[in-house]
């Protein structure tokens, strides 16, 4: 077994599809997923990109395939400018514990430092102690727990609505 | 008095970041603000674009100064695609009640109907009544309540631990 982290690119997007969907079922929330193969190409490599992505790569008996992965992109803090908010870090449950995660993780961090970014931000379901122990391992704060932070959505005809008071 | 909601200009971000500065005050955090009025006009309004921005402008008595402004960028769901993130919505307290921040809120609804954004994602703390029971008038989900998502977050040193781990 041998894995590579690198850059995405465009031909990953069924392999990072695949894993998007693993993680999801992971998540108990597959149901919610709405993902083409198309529209991960054209936001993430078209002309106005969406997101960034690096893929972990196992090469074995000639062939390889895509395990894991992290996407990110860029959102700004009023107080402390330019940020990256991790969206998504998932390795196939056979080849965790060998340090992919963290390489995948560490790839994001190489970039915020690259870019001066002062924070690293994502989110995890509170029922999902072993990656909660994991962030904790690597210093992160949960922000809900210690400001009370709450995440917040507004959806379909919510935003219709809200949209309608918008005077411009 | 006579408000207007507008799109913000370069020439704005002064007032922005007054607001920006009263908004941190009222979260009990000033002292996390290390923003600059430079970085603002750099980062809002230079090549590369982090976040899109509504004001609310007061005319009054012959001078105009700005009273409200809502703070934006792009995020990326890899479930839903394009979503927008509203990262602050702000009204100084003497203007409120006039129906002004859904005015704000509004502008960046229509936004997101525009550009086909399935979410507008952002985040209250647990302490703001106010706020949280307007959202939720709004038709607003807590997803922290409802699906236990906690926010966490990593800086300074522990990115540049993680980012040791990369080997890019």
């Amino acid at each position: 077994m041998s894995v590579v982290v690198r850059k995405a690119i465009e031909s990953d997007c069924q392999g990072i599809l695949d894993l998007i969907t693993e993680l999801a079922v992971y998540e108990k929330m597959e149901d919610q997923v709405k993902m083409k193969v198309e529209t991960l190409r054209e936001d993430g490599f078209g002309n106005e990109k969406y997101f960034q992505c690096f893929v972990a790569e196992n090469q074995e008996n000639g062939s390889s395939k895509l395990i894991g992965y992290v996407l990110y992109y860029y959102i700004y803090s009023t107080w402390e400018g330019k940020c990256i908010y991790m969206e998504d870090l998932y390795v196939s449950p056979e080849y965790r514990g060998r340090g992919i995660g963290s390489k995948l993780m560490g790839s994001v961090c190489k970039t915020a430092v690259e870019k001066k970014c002062a924070r690293v931000h994502f989110a995890v379901l509170g029922w999902n102690k072993p990656s909660i122990d994991y962030y904790k391992r690597q210093d992160a704060i949960d922000l809900t727990e210690e400001e009370d932070w709450h995440l917040f959505r507004l959806t379909g005809s919510a935003i219709e609505k809200m949209a309608a008071k918008c005077d411009l």
